[in-house]
């Protein structure tokens, strides 16, 4: 048996909530997995890796040692791929200034360990396991609480000159638009993210006395998934409102074409459960405002990763990255 | 001497008008010249060919004959670094369809040629010789009749799917704004090209009644260097477009910024002749529009390229790079 077959690396999806580990083959087969919160740990950052590294130890064991493990790919809001940071993060309590995550992971365990933010992880996992196996440019958008987006240039994940390129949320389509947690107007992510689609909910029953099926939820508990299932129910509001977010998203996404005229839009996220709902406004939108040069070029597709362990699998990806970048005891002849 | 020391590449300008070729040494130094008429040729790419090779074979034989000559890069209207083929350019006559001209001037010349649009050939003579040189994320924009630009990630031209990614200019900052040659409405290059500044005036100078030394010049003839030049003398008016084109331009990069967190902007082209009247509500509007996270990264530059040359320096820095990627006799040993 070859040795790189019995070898893993460990993906850290780091949510606002929980905190998921994935021990991972190179088939993309998640072996074992535990979580744990994300909050808590007296606010403090080396506590929160430390009580990670008691529960990962357990699932480590399982699976033969840390000898088996190559190395570990983490995939956090605000992480930072150059530096293994997270970077002023302002929904982890110890994350809030610069806490160098990678690296206390990797002196933990004694392993490589790679960090970039999670909708960076999301794009390395389609492309490296999903609908984007094989592409060297594409676009990765992740409908979610917010919009996020990670871009592959020439087979390269985009970082930027400060690892943290990519964030097409916060393109502004609107400077006189709905204000944004950012601090701004009128980013994208106000109007195509899971909040921005009740949003759009709340400003079209408050603006308007139109019947809908909506009307029965209390205004300020109405979320997205509560539109999707009224629009399946064939609600005329609900289906207008993801009308509307699929014009947004398409336009926005025939103005991203001009950057790297990608070979596809991935699209991610609980959101894209609406499936012809919001993809055929998407592509409509886009085919109508894209640059002519541009035109049926680039594919509209939904991400191929299961939802509930694409984010371990992406941050899993990036594990593969830098255990091929490194090297490890397990790919190195001499230590056989 | 070293043989490397000796050799040089062509760079082709091709401009709507003129098509200017220089022979460039390693250093930047354009050591010969000479220009073509871009039209006539009984509007026939190879007649086109033929002509230049006459006029090139001149200077060539100036410099010690074809041997001394390792490569040749194109700078041109809609070419495609892919294909090497100029594709559909409305302003050439003989380049209306698909036009393989890179194959066409290597077989007259026996050399390798490499062809990309004038965008992206001044993005790489910027970073070769210029303002960006040892930069790895950057963007140029060029202000020209219209705007384009080049993008550099992970120190690779971005060329996207197709080979033409990078048409900034045509991104939408107004979905309800000024018609473009395009077909659509509210691209940058309406705003912020040579043509959008005249534009702008235009529209001032009717829809008010303010005083302007631009009052002096018909209507239909008012040019952006009119409007540097009233500005240069204090006319308020004048220094209200520099302004709003500044700021139009500024808070589009500030989007941009989103994609590839780039090192530096670079911006050439005779609009910044006008110098700190556009520079400064460039940075003003850039630096109140960009996401917190990536406020004071950016540089905002000039080219360093001499407006007269940057265009053929931009196309030898190509040249250059696919003479070290095929290598010629004169840098292979066994040829010696």
């Amino acid at each position: 048996m070859n040795q790189n077959d019995k070898s893993y690396v460990i993906g850290l999806d780091l949510g606002g909530t929980n905190s998921v580990f994935g021990i991972v083959d190179a088939n993309a087969k998640v072996v074992a997995e535990t979580s744990v919160k994300t909050k808590g740990h007296n606010d403090n950052a080396q506590q929160y890796v430390d009580d990670c590294v008691v529960e990962l130890k357990k699932i480590i064991d399982q699976v033969g040692g840390i000898d088996k493990i190559r190395a570990m790919g983490i995939g956090a809001p605000n992480g930072n791929y150059y530096t293994g940071c997270i970077e002023f993060a302002p929904n982890l309590p110890w994350g809030r200034n610069v806490v160098p995550l990678a690296k206390m992971f990797s002196d933990a365990l004694g392993i490589p360990v790679a960090m970039t933010n999670d909708a960076n992880a999301a794009a390395i996992g389609e492309m490296t396991y999903g609908a984007a196996k094989g592409m060297k440019n594409f676009i990765m958008i992740t409908l979610g609480t917010g919009v996020g987006s990670g871009i592959v240039v020439n087979g390269q994940m985009v970082y930027g000159c400060d690892g943290m390129a990519g964030e097409l949320g916060h393109v502004i389509v609107d400077p006189n638009g709905r204000e944004c947690g950012c601090g701004r107007k009128g980013c994208l992510e106000t109007y195509c993210s899971a909040t921005g689609v009740a949003r759009t909910a709340r400003e079209i029953l408050t603006t308007t006395d139109r019947p809908s099926l909506l009307r029965e939820i209390p205004l300020d508990q109405i979320e997205s998934k509560d539109v999707s299932i009224a629009a399946g129910k064939g609600d005329e509001v609900a289906k207008e409102i993801f009308e509307f977010t699929g014009r947004m998203l398409g336009e926005a996404c025939a103005n991203f074409a001009a950057f790297n005229s990608p070979e596809a839009f991935v699209f991610f996220g609980g959101l894209m459960k609406a499936g012809d709902l919001l993809m055929e406004p998407i592509k409509r939108a886009y085919d109508a405002s894209v640059l002519k040069i541009y035109r049926g070029k680039a594919k509209m597709l939904v991400s191929q990763l299961d939802d509930a362990k694409a984010a371990v699998l992406g941050a899993s990806a990036l594990g593969w990255e830098i255990a091929m970048e490194k090297g490890t005891a397990l790919n190195n002849q001499e230590n056989k």
